[in-house]
């Protein structure tokens, strides 16, 4: 994200992840290359920013300055649309899956709208303003079921950076899934793309599922969806889509962001020192 | 059921099930006991009232009386509370899963009330009379889907009639299901039980909270839980029970019926030349 300005100083925002069964690795490397000598804490957010707290202070006698993890995605979500003009996006032709097209969507009205973050869990929020949202439902079925499910059900030992793309898109409504799978001559005769397939799209229509009813509960047509789940998966957001469009006979809008998994590291590095960060939401 | 009046007739009804993947034997049954010289038609609902319409014709010389399923459903329920006041219940001390227990529960005045099927799919509806009700949500993940995933996953080809007794209570909340499943480590550390537990947890903990949802999106506070898969499955009614009474933090009531898997073949009979029913159901 270039010429961006915090706390008056410009310039690009650059992003990386990586999964946190690498953070001894990652600890190793930031003890080797003197990371202590530049900086004395790390903004953190999550589960991690505890679970990694202690290693931190033992390896690098660093500091985790923790942030609350809801704010900081909100923060992050609401910075990133304003300074980057090309954040948010929808797909154009929700209705036809394997047509649907990415389309810039203007999102400097952005209140209310429900934000769905998809991590390895999900949460979902109905967000008023840049102070004002509420935790209104979440489920555990989310990026981690999927990686965990398709692990034990294809035998992969690690399937991160596998090659999503290749798994079809389904044709018809499901009524049941996996419902024939108890059946032995039908287990015989599935592939594990089909598996791995079945288990992306029940756990991001159940996804859909759940944010299309806290959107109506709440009244509101805007539905953000975001979190690494989304990271080069253009299948679930595409079925998201359709989900959103169909189901609600194209009254709720399902809307995407560029850094879909970033927004807590944003809000992270925003609110580190507790600098006033008024100026850089609407 | 015993001492049940239907047309003029009194006397006990009995239930009995299988799978649909044996209705092969049961035609075979059928014609060796001569069925078609008793009777020329059998009621049936729901998908297999089409699957199997050309079996019975075939096979049996009889026809297939085909009703809708959900209105079979209402009024199967509607009619056996009516004449069976064992038939409702609830868990008191639901907070308390290992301690919860069985209590009878005064379902007199039913409406309005939110009517949960989980058979291999999940339907959900808002019943507010008799003959006043709507859809208003279902998800796929439902019994189909703990069986199916369950085989896949622990190897098992068929776990009808498995004592799912054995499998533990879960203390903790879960953030991600099967969200450490990627890490072959833990992968190896997991018996066939666990993957079994998290299987009925993730499926009955999805099915709850998108109960809770549908019952706050109709400020509806009685949330009747039905269908096969709760059958002698008490661990997925006190959890059922246990995420009601938690999330709306005592204001809503999830109730159950002795007969869950039975209105619909109940509604059948009851619809079956469509004798006027309003007579059997309040």
């Amino acid at each position: 994200m270039d010429d961006v300005e915090i706390r008056n100083r410009t310039g690009s925002l650059h992003f990386i992840r990586f999964p946190t069964s690498e953070m001894s690795n990652f600890l190793s490397l930031a003890k080797s290359k003197g990371m202590a000598d530049l900086v004395t804490a790390v903004c953190a957010t999550g589960g991690g920013a505890y679970k990694f707290e202690k290693d931190f202070m033992h390896e690098l006698n660093m500091k985790l300055a923790k942030f609350d993890e809801l704010d900081t995605l909100i923060k992050g979500v609401l910075f990133s649309e304003l300074r980057n003009t090309a954040e948010c996006y929808y797909f154009h032709n929700a209705r036809n899956i394997r047509h649907s097209e990415k389309k810039s969507y203007d999102f400097s009205k952005p209140y209310p709208f429900i934000l769905v973050n998809v991590g390895s869990g999900v949460s979902l929020l109905a967000v008023y303003g840049p102070n004002n949202y509420k935790r209104i439902s979440g489920t555990s079925l989310g990026g981690g079921t999927f990686l965990g499910l398709c692990c034990l059900l294809t035998g992969f030992k690690d399937i991160y950076g596998g090659d999503y793309a290749r798994f079809g898109l389904p044709g018809d409504l499901v009524a049941s899934s996996y419902g024939q799978m108890h059946n032995k001559d039908k287990q015989g005769k599935v592939s594990r793309e089909d598996l791995a397939n079945a288990t992306l799209v029940t756990i991001t229509n159940n996804i859909g599922s759940i944010a299309r009813m806290c959107a109506l509960n709440e009244k509101i047509d805007k539905v953000v969806f975001v979190g690494n789940f989304l990271r080069v998966n253009s299948i679930s957001m595409k079925l998201l889509a359709y989900a959103m469009d169909f189901w609600s006979e194209g009254s709720l809008k399902a809307l995407f962001l560029n850094h879909e998994g970033y927004f807590g590291a944003l809000g992270c590095l925003l609110q580190f020192n507790n600098s006033d960060i008024a100026e850089y939401i609407r």
